[in-house]
Formats: structure tokens, C-alpha cells, sequence
């Protein structure tokens, strides 16, 4: 497999060919104070409106409309997310859709992957688990194989969160987006190239991109915590690796604390449920961890909310 | 008190007064089989993303600043969000506010009114009780009376929601907008105008439109039912009954069940809470209460989002 980092024109095309399919998701800018903090307004992309609620069905659309569908259909390995995704895809397009997903999957997405009436495998404790049943079972039915995030297809799907924001919010310094396999950040780094800063946020328990920072390369790393159906990924996509290292991609780490307090600023401010790893980008501007200098204006996307809403704090 | 309808020039008036205190909220659009519906796409304006989670912050910050504090600071009667609001204002405006209250308050509402610092009364069992206490107190205080509905500027400041929305999506045919006690719908209307067509929508157990308009002015009915301390007014607002008068108002009920169902589908299709009043204008839409020709481009206000997101059926 070639590596490859989707240029602006790709993710220009891939916003082209999943217009229809998609929703051009809003923003919502804020006074600083809102978040508890001083300096410049806040703008936040409301991705977790996307249909199937995370960014996810962008790359999906992406790639199955790009590559189209063979008889048997779609297949995919995922925490959930991307699982609900593949699954919507395969229901709009008509075709059939086989979805692994690990044991942490939340409930929440398991029955409603289900209720998009694809067909789901628990595939062992971990994501990657899930992967390697997928890939065996591609293997045997032909099925078009829709990667989580490291196909170049999948991430210029992504990118196009990059492409609207930049049309909603042209001034923007700098971006914060979580990492799980790296898709999302990967796209948002081609789209935005070098001249716009583009922060990768994790969660400490998933450290998957400041690992591969750290070696060089992408390396497997130990994943766990509240956030990792979403963004336990155990190894950085190679494609997204490689987005990440041309445009200058930098890491911050976030504690669990701050993702739950993060989550609960959603509700409290502005009446919005997040996930864990929808809420991890704004839980490193809340809680400290990346300080925006003055004048800096920052844009954060809440990438998903499939959660219980029961379990944010009131 | 003379009646008055505000026109365009006030609610632009308004909208300049209150710009730097509100959040623009954003608006997404849906195409009609996310509702299960056919024909046109269908525009929601997020005003439940508005500080204190819901629209009342724009008439209450409009009525402050444009008369200003008298060293009482502010006082209001409120089922709960319009008090969430006042209370707001006070505390952004550093002056005094005291809320009066039914006991149909729900928690989450009584709860972040007091957390804004504001002096809460538990004023008997309805709004109308809590009015009239709020009444008898401004009297002995000399605070600025915020009403939840009935005062011009009040009014025009709600009518922003309009100006907003026409600015973002300027080709609707008709706007759907749930009633209280009229503060929303007769700003509403007094910004469209009778080009566009406005409706009303009201649950069955809150009539308070519908009663006005069969008996040619606000009467007095019963209320209750779940969206009872939002849209629990016992009668139409006077400016807002010239209001809809004047532009042609029509008005749709819905019952409890399509209320619910509505609140569901919010949080299916987009992830969005809203709260029982906050979703009963989409319930006429998507009930089948409120039909659209073809061709008929529909926008629906979304007004308030403070509800235990654990009551949302899922």
C-alpha cells in the first residue's frame, strides 16, 4: 500500500462527491468568558449533528462512492463510530453492510448500528481485534473494505470537515481536533496545510499520536479509558502519519477529568451532549492544556456525541 | 398600557442593542426523509444554543439595556426559562434580580437560576400566581419588571430570532414557532411580515393561541400537560394578540405524544436535547399537524433545550 496525503484539490473533489450525502454541519462561535477563559472568541464545529452523530459517514460516503460498491457490499471494522456510519452508507446505497466492532462498543451504538440494519460481529476485547476478524472476513466475500481511517479515500472525506470550517470561519489560527486512528486530524492537516496550526488532542489513556511523534513512526501503545471506543486506536494510521508529519501536526494529551469536565461545559454553556472523545478537543483549551496566545483565535470540533446523555454530569 | 406591535425597524433596532450580549445561533438543514417526511429540506434554527438555553436572553437583554437598571435591579415572573434569562442579564449586569416562580418549576431550571445568584420565590401552583406575586413585589421594590412575554421591547427583542434567521436562510415560505403566552411568535411575525407565513404551534394542553384567536382576544384556559412550564401562559400576551392579528397567524395543536415523539427524534436524528416546548413546533412537522405543499420551504424554530436529558426517550 502506497502512502499518500490528500492534497486541498482531493478533499475539494471529496467534498463534491459526498454533498448530497451529507450535512453541512453549523458552528457556533462563543465569547471566551463562555469557556472560562480570556482572549479571543471560540468557534466550535457542531460535527456531532452529522448524520449517525460523529464526522465518520464523510470519509465513509467518500470512499464507497468513489470506489462503488461490489456485490457484497460494504464490511468494517469499528469502536462504533465509523461502524454507524458504514452501516447508514449501506443503507442509503442500498447495499449490504457486515460490521465488527470489540466488546467496548457502548450500547448506544451497538443497537443502532443494528437498527440500520447491518450486520454486526463482536470481534474480541479490542479494536484491533475487530480489524483483523474484518480483514479475514473482506478477504472471503469480497466485500469493499471502508477503513476506520487509514485509506486516503477515508481521510479526505475527513479533510471536508477542514474545507467547510474554513468556509464558515476564514480567520481562524489555529484548529483542535481529537486523534483517534488519525483520520480526522490527518485530513484537517491536508486541508489546512502548514499556514493554520492544526493540533492533534488525546486523551492520556490513548496516546497513539504522540507516540508515533515520539518514535517517528506509528507504534502500537496501550489504550484505555473513557474515550476509547472512540479513539482507541492502538497504532496511528501510516496515511495519517504521514498528513500529520508533512504539515507540522503538534500533540497535546488530556486527562480524563478534562474530558468529563468538558462534557459537562457542553451541557452546562450550551445545552449540547458530546461523547468523550467528542468533547476531548475543547477539554484541552478548557483545561489548560493548550493556551491560546493573545489575539489567537481558535476553532474546536466536537466530532461526536454518541453517548448516553444520562451520563454527563448536571 | 397602549398595545403595540414592534415593526422591522425595532426588532433591527433590538438586534443591534442586544448583539454584543446573545449568541448568534446557527441553523441546520435537514433534508425532509430525515424527518420522515417528503419534499423540501427543512431548516431548524438552533436557538437552544442560546446562553441559558433557550431564547429568552434576547427580549430580556433587550429590555434592560434599552429602559437600563434602577438600583433594585431586575425583577420577573417565569416558568422558569424566561427567569433562567433575567437572571442572566442581572448577573452579566452586575445588578440584583429576583425570580418568581410556579411550582411547576422543573429542578434543572430552578436549580441553574439559583446557580446564576439570583433570589428565587416559590409563588403558588401557575405562572399566573407567580405573576401576580412578581407584580405586588416590583411595586414595593421599584425593580425593573421583565415581563415573559407581554412588553414591546420584550417582544422585539424575541423578534430577533427572525432577523437571524431570514439573514441565514432567506427563501423560507413558513416558519413553525411554538406558543407561550406569544412573546416569540409575535416577535416573529412582526419581523416576516404577511409575506411569509407564520404559524403557531401550541400543545393541546396549552391552548392559549388558539383560545385567542377563536374568541378575538386573549382569554383566559386551562393549562398543563409536559411543556406546562414553558409554554404554560394561561393567556395570549395583548401585544403579542396584536401581533399575530395584524400578520395573519395561524395556529396548529399537537398533542403530548407528538411533543415526545419529537423530543426523540431530535436526539436520533441530531443528537440535539430539547425540551418539551422546545420541540413541540417540530412536532406539527413532523406529526403531520402542520403539512408543507410542495415546494414549500419550512423553518422551525428550536427555542429551548432545559430538560433532564435522561427523559428523552431513546
Amino acid at each position: 500500500m502506497s502512502v499518500e496525503v490528500p492534497s486541498r484539490r482531493d478533499i475539494a473533489a471529496a467534498a463534491d462527491t459526498v454533498s448530497a450525502s451529507i450535512r453541512e454541519t453549523p458552528v457556533v462561535t462563543l465569547e471566551a468568558d463562555d469557556l472560562a477563559l480570556s482572549g479571543e472568541p471560540v468557534s466550535l464545529k457542531l460535527e456531532q449533528l452529522q448524520h449517525t452523530g460523529s464526522f465518520k459517514p464523510r470519509g465513509a460516503f467518500n470512499r464507497a462512492l468513489t470506489v462503488g460498491e461490489p456485490p457484497a457490499g460494504l464490511i468494517a471494522a469499528s469502536g462504533g463510530n465509523h461502524g454507524l456510519a458504514v452501516a447508514h452508507v449501506a443503507r442509503s446505497r442500498r447495499v449490504h453492510a457486515e460490521i465488527f466492532v470489540p466488546e467496548t462498543v457502548p450500547p448506544i451504538k451497538l443497537s443502532a448500528i443494528r437498527q440500520l440494519g447491518a450486520e454486526v460481529t463482536l470481534a474480541g476485547p479490542t479494536y484491533d481485534d475487530a480489524r483483523q476478524a474484518c480483514e479475514a472476513r473482506a478477504a472471503e466475500t469480497g466485500a469493499l473494505l471502508i477503513h476506520a481511517y487509514d485509506q486516503p479515500d477515508v481521510m479526505a472525506g475527513a479533510g471536508t470537515v477542514g474545507l467547510e470550517f474554513e468556509k464558515q470561519v476564514p480567520d481562524l489560527d489555529t484548529l483542535l481536533v481529537a486523534v483517534g486512528g488519525g483520520g480526522l486530524i490527518g485530513g484537517m492537516a491536508a486541508w489546512y496545510g502548514p499556514d493554520v496550526r492544526v493540533v492533534g488532542v488525546e486523551p492520556e489513556g490513548c496516546p497513539t499520536m504522540a507516540a508515533a511523534l515520539a518514535a517517528g513512526e506509528p507504534v502500537a501503545v496501550q489504550v484505555g479509558g473513557l474515550a476509547v471506543d472512540s479513539l482507541g486506536a492502538r497504532e496511528l494510521g501510516t496515511h495519517a502519519f504521514a498528513s500529520i508529519s508533512k504539515h507540522g501536526v503538534e500533540a497535546v494529551l488530556v486527562a480524563e477529568a478534562a474530558i468529563r469536565d468538558a462534557q459537562a461545559l457542553l451541557w452546562d454553556r450550551l445545552r449540547i451532549v458530546a461523547e468523550p472523545g467528542g468533547a476531548t478537543a475543547l477539554a484541552a483549551l478548557a483545561a489548560g492544556a493548550y493556551v491560546a496566545q493573545p489575539g489567537e483565535r481558535v476553532g474546536v470540533v466536537i466530532c461526536g456525541a454518541n453517548t448516553d446523555p444520562s451520563t454527563i454530569r448536571r
